[in-house]
């Protein structure tokens, strides 16, 4: 039954041979790459102005400065990542780049820190998914569907969980349409909006229920204006993207690839800075009470309430979607790497009957539902948590890359050392000022549970290091002989299904067999004891005590019983047992069997079944 | 570490000799058998207002003749139940007389009726309980402490759950203290607040917030009339119980038993019609703002917020929890029956550890919980569900009375089934206007249920019928010596932990092993067949395709080749498993050793797990 429900949702087994990758050109690529990015967009204004609006309508002054040195920070970043393209064509995922530069730690801590930022990219992306649309239901006058926000967006986890268990080909067009809408989109409204406001000035925003800003509110200090910055950095989440996924492009794949990346840090900044602006001119502000984001505001400002507005927000929800989409990619493909190299358990490294890596994504979807149960659905709740892991792997592969220069000394190394070290340098102090700022607001639960993976990774590893130990034929003789074989049926009563498994006893042990049974009930017990006069193929029936009604404890005392007694011999327990024809039936039956062979299996006893088929 | 927790927990195992019955004497008797019945005196009285009041403050009046119409059918049902108690002294619960008299069916309705009442038992009392202790608090001064009715509820559920499964020893003094005390509270109640309102006249209880009566409500029809009588009816709820237990009486024992029956009925009887005379008299009505119960509205007023009035309210609330309790005895005890008789899973007619029915305990602690939380643990929205089931019970049973008289003709027979006859005929009538008037407020989940679970039980009836004949040894005959053993070894390497697999195949079937390896990755497979040479011990190996990275599907096919190819031989697959020494080392493994053996079981194929412990 279980088979027939995944077959469904999940589709029929794919051959191994199917495997294949297709190589991106650069349009496709852009698309495929920067759903993570872009989308930023659409929540790093909102997320500064949330800080600066607690400052009162004064502070809200200051998102353009920090816009612009938030800008500064990615394209510093971005050209810095140009380096690791060249540097790692084969893909340069923060942890390779970390562990192979730096060592299995700080490798680990960089695996640890992506690992939770995918979950949050999940989590964060489809919660402002979910915003996008019920702005444009609450514009629509349907401003009820916001109460199900939480509903919404664990049914989005759902659906695109399952459509990556499926593994669809991910086609390029199946990218390109809702990333390139959205840059369109945009495109048009600071194209449109910028025009307004230089020839004629504009209107502020009007809200159905005016959001409530204090008219003097804290003093304008340093750490607001630091914690504004902090916020707006996770416009950077996203552009390491690019860097992992060289080899998915058209040769020559590092140009290739580092020309795309180019593009994408120049849309990111132009749409980053235009709708900041935007947000400035006609004083939007994060709304409380109508939960309608900023970009919704500015849009429907600009366009009004029509069809322009409409494609606007479809687009927004559609590139956050596929921006989760991304990290269903990412983190099991990280996954299977960390189990691969043994710091994760090795079921993250098999992949599923879809040639998926079915495990990593199910922990995925199961960790970022959680999230967004428990921050319901609120993504600008969600972001003090998020960035610091970004800004972690982002120092840690720097400076990875800093030491690889240093050691290889290629052509070319000082300038190339500069620009990366200038850029571990800048994002290592970004790094502190966010853990910083945003430790009460959530980041200590990141900055708690990275070396508690960090331990867990080193745990595992250890456990895999000493069973191979354990197992490995170096120095291991092949064993001796066996002597005799003693074998010991368990019963729980006399029936047809026991004589076969008399009968496979007499056969590997036919001068030591007894059968065993534990007396619960003296009733009981009389009754078998007659009946085995008849039916007990001549074997020796030994009865044993349980004055608790236990059934493993005396069975595993009168088996040390025989090992001492027979030490040389192989001991056999079999265990009779009759299986019946449909799975709900097992539920009514005592699962004693179960209990046995698990308790024997723990003490090395072997354990021999004999089942016997109903109807 | 399961066995820890549930060592600290639920205790040392018990041994079965000390299973022991204790005779009560009948004033612990009446304590330890009407904690349900007398404990209905908190809610009942309420139930029948809460209908009234929607008939407005007229309506109200009609509560003490609708109570004296209660009294009268508890006084002719109880005097029916003495007729049961002298047929049956072993003990006559309704599935026992119903199945003995009337057949299968109507037991298996009545046994179904029974179980759901027993879970709402559970459920009503314990939320009733807390409700007695919240309005104690409101009066304190601490009315937040309603907010967390559900959560206090729960954790009672949960500390009998743990109390019954730990089985303490149930001494009459932990019985009688809280039913006294009940019974003293309310009789003085009565006696002061009947003397008061003769001699003096008495005041209208005052609320902190007033509850809202409707002037002038739905008209006064039979309709309101009836729904009134019915919510009443919950009175009666818990006075089959002494009929039960009969045996558990000193001897005489269905003398003994028949008089206490007497006592607890006159008891019952006085309590709730001192109640509902007082409700009048003070014009108490349900409070929907502060939830404070009428028995606490009551009290109060006559006497003021003072330790009287403590005393009172924390004597309700632990007869309450006792009456849950004793719920916690019926339920696995019935279900006993039922497993004993092959309708439910045997699991439940086995004792535990702590010779207790472990299985019952916990279904009935899992099952209150849920309705706990779903009706928010208010017990007058439980009441339209309850009754119903109890009122099947009496009518079957006491319809299995009539035909037990007609059948017997023991004598005096005539009387006896004329006043079963009578009981019968009007408990019936009761239970069609309970259906009628409660239907659409929740009692058709009880009628949709009942039908449900009888079906179930005839299902696994069936079941266990078919497996029986099936096991049946009448006609079987041993079956014949084997005639040679072939022997297949699943690796899936080659390590140390092989080598001991490998010679116990070779032990079982000198002339006749494979090995067999599924190729999930040609790498692999070359290493591994470059080492078989130097550890194989002589074995051939055979290595399988599989296409689609399925484990089981190439296994189980080759299985059936070989099946084809020696059919008289019997085939051993075996399986070498390392074991890791602690328990969450379990996890970092593959399961597949699992699958398989479970795959081969379903299909009749003899597995041996050939155990190599790890350190």
């Amino acid at each position: 039954m279980f088979a027939q429900i995944k077959r469904i949702l999940v589709g029929r087994p794919i051959a191994t041979e199917h495997q294949h990758q297709e190589r991106l050109n650069k349009v496709t690529a852009l698309a495929v790459f920067s759903s993570d990015a872009l989308s930023s967009v659409s929540y790093a204004t909102e997320a500064i102005l949330t800080i600066l609006v607690l400052g009162g309508s004064v502070a809200l002054g200051l998102s353009l400065p920090i816009a612009v040195a938030i800008a500064m920070l990615l394209l510093i970043v971005g050209f810095s990542y140009r380096q690791t393209i060249h540097a790692y064509p084969q893909g340069g995922g923060s942890y390779i780049v970390t562990r192979d530069n730096l060592g299995d730690l700080p490798g680990l801590i960089a695996a640890s820190a992506l690992l939770i930022d995918y979950v949050l990219t999940v989590a964060v992306s489809i919660s402002a998914g979910v915003a996008a649309i019920t702005s444009l239901a609450t514009n629509w006058g349907f401003p009820g569907v916001r109460d199900y926000a939480v509903e919404i967006a664990l049914l989005c986890i759902l659906v695109v969980t399952i459509a990556n268990l499926r593994g669809a080909k991910e086609s390029g067009l199946i990218f390109s349409v809702p990333t390139y809408a959205f840059i369109a989109s945009i495109l048009s409204i600071i194209v449109v909006g910028v025009s307004q406001d230089l020839l004629f000035g504009v209107e502020p925003v009007r809200h159905s229920i005016d959001p409530d800003i204090p008219p003097v509110g804290e003093t304008l200090s340093l750490w607001l204006i630091l914690r504004a910055f902090a916020a707006g950095c996770t416009a950077l989440t996203g552009i390491e993207a690019i860097s992992d996924g060289v080899q998915a492009f058209k040769a020559p794949e590092a140009r290739n690839a580092s020309i795309t990346l180019t593009w994408m840090i120049g849309l990111l900044v132009t749409m980053f800075l235009g709708i900041t602006w935007l947000a400035d001119a006609h004083r939007a502000v994060p709304n409380e009470f109508t939960h309608e984001t900023i970009v919704s505001q500015i849009a429907r400002t600009i366009f009004g309430i029509g069809p322009v507005y409409v494609f606007i927000q479809i687009a927004t929800a559609l590139i956050l979607v596929l921006a989760a989409n991304t990290a269903f990619a990412d983190f099991p493909r990280l996954a299977s790497f960390l189990a691969r190299d043994r710091f994760l358990p090795r079921q993250f490294a098999s992949r599923g009957d879809r040639l998926v890596f079915s495990n990593g994504i199910l922990v995925l979807g199961l960790f970022s539902a959680l999230l967004v149960i428990i921050f319901q659905a609120n993504e600008i709740a969600m972001l003090p948590l998020y960035a610091v892991g970004v800004f972690t792997s982002f120092t840690l592969s720097q400076s990875g890359m800093v030491r690889r220069h240093l050691r290889l000394r290629q052509p070319g190394w000082t300038r190339s050392a500069i620009i990366n070290g200038f850029g571990a340098t800048l994002t290592s102090i970004v790094l502190v000022i966010l853990m910083i700022t945003k430790f009460v607001h959530g980041a200590w639960m990141v900055i708690l549970t990275i070396p508690v993976l960090v331990m867990m990774f080193r745990g595992i590893n250890l456990h895999y290091q000493r069973v191979a130990e354990q197992l490995s034929l170096s120095g291991a003789v092949v064993p001796p002989e066996l002597r005799r074989h003693t074998a010991i049926v368990l019963i729980s009563g006399i029936h047809r299904g026991v004589l076969p498994a008399l009968q496979y006893a007499r056969s590997i042990a036919p001068d030591n067999v007894t059968a065993v049974y534990v007396d619960l009930d003296p009733e009981a017990t009389e009754k078998l004891r007659k009946r085995w006069q008849d039916w007990g193929c001549g074997i020796p029936l030994v009865v044993l005590e349980s004055p608790f009604r236990s059934l493993i404890n005396p069975i595993v005392r009168y088996i040390e019983e025989v090992e001492t007694r027979y030490g040389d011999d192989v001991i056999t327990v079999i265990l009779p047992e009759f299986v019946p024809a449909r799975w709900w039936e097992h539920l009514l039956h005592n699962q004693t069997g179960i209990l046995i062979k698990t308790a024997l299996r723990l003490r090395g006893t072997v354990v021999t079944s004999v089942p016997y088929r109903l109807r």
